[in-house]
């Protein structure tokens, strides 16, 4: 896709945001006449001709709605988030390019957070993934989920192959790529650096979350979410 | 592993680094007769005791070496770096936490970059490479190599399998994970942000480089060169 994609929550209104228009003008200089794309980032791509370009106003008239690859599956992570804003922003923009339909923030025991909001900001993470879908040139952005108790979801996880990264004292849990190899959706718990306690382990096997593995050595919370999501991807 | 890792160039002389030192003296209130382990980060790592502590001078006793299990196949990445420091850095650091041999920032037709060692330094990415091993419980750095020219990489690229993430307008490109099936050693090719030039791809896979995909979506570099070492690790 050479021409740039742009977001926009309507298309339909024929307006992209003021923060486009500015791009657009100032940094593409687009002038009228020029194409471009447009996602809703509900999994939808027109194109579209450029029709008034101001820094703080751009209008267009799309052409034409593309034919659009839908991925068959569900990609799901759910990670307790580092203590490191930075870092979570860094795990969500790589999950977007990676390709995820939901990231979910969970509580764990062993997350020693006084304050949720203060590592995981939804309006900076909603920014970061338009900024990654339209930098991957995909057109769906992800379900963003904050704070979620790892009991609450584990007791509805939704449909799906259902997977828990920890391998167990004797070592025997298969690699995550091997595991997934249904076209189902995918949902993967990530636990936090202090790991997930054996309680919380129990209880996801019991109801049906498989223990993997994501590969060779141990990483951080945000690598293995990152692994985690690319395992699911290549399994198909 | 649940004692610490530390690490020492020459864990002959007893003695940990002065940084070492002052966090095993106050972050972890270290005291004689406390174990430890200590890498070389040669690949070798040794159980030892601690003999003296104070916030500058930590000293041990060497107890045993360790039976470490070594990687049958080397890890080499060759990447053209990101303008943005912070980036190579994040990317530098999950790729040893990942499991890597060779890091080479590589300059190439697109890297448009005034100065590489304004977005690449040693001192800075050497200190990264020995915190997250020591994180991720290995025992080996990796070589990181600064500044050589694609032209020369493709002309002396070394042994084993070669390859280049670049996906031909024909779009027939091989997964990686599938690619690189042998226990060899492998090589990756990662482009800057805006890619090979033709005459790049040409010179790679004439000399042997073979052009693989890394996944479904289009990547940033760092998040390429991650994707890449997870390829190469999950097909062995």
């Amino acid at each position: 896709m050479y021409s740039p994609l742009f977001f926009s929550p309507s298309p339909s209104s024929g307006e992209l945001s003021e923060a486009e228009a500015y791009h657009i003008a100032r940094a593409l200089r687009g002038r009228p006449g020029m194409e471009l794309f447009v996602t809703d980032g509900k999994g939808n791509c027109i194109k579209a001709l450029l029709t008034g370009v101001t820094p703080k106003k751009a209008t267009f008239e799309p052409l034409e709605t593309l034919s659009v690859y839908k991925r068959p599956y569900r990609v799901r992570i759910a990670v307790a988030p580092t203590r490191k804003p930075e870092r979570n922003e860094w795990m969500l923009e790589k999950l977007v390019e990676l390709g995820v339909d939901e990231i979910s923030f969970i509580k764990t025991t062993h997350t020693h957070l006084e304050s949720f909001s203060r590592v995981v900001n939804r309006d900076r993470m909603e920014k970061i993934a338009v900024s990654a879908m339209k930098q991957s040139g995909q057109f769906a952005l992800p379900e963003i989920k904050i704070g979620t108790n790892i009991s609450e979801l584990i007791a509805l996880p939704g449909k799906g192959d259902l997977f828990i990264a920890y391998v167990p004292e004797q070592n025997t849990a298969p690699v995550l790529h091997q595991a997934a190899t249904e076209s189902t959706d995918a949902l993967v718990l990530i636990g936090p650096e202090g790991d997930f306690t054996p309680e919380e382990v129990t209880a996801a096997t019991s109801a049906g979350f498989q223990p993997v593995s994501l590969g060779p050595t141990r990483l951080r919370t945000e690598t293995a979410a990152i692994a985690a999501c690319l395992a699911i991807h290549l399994a198909r």
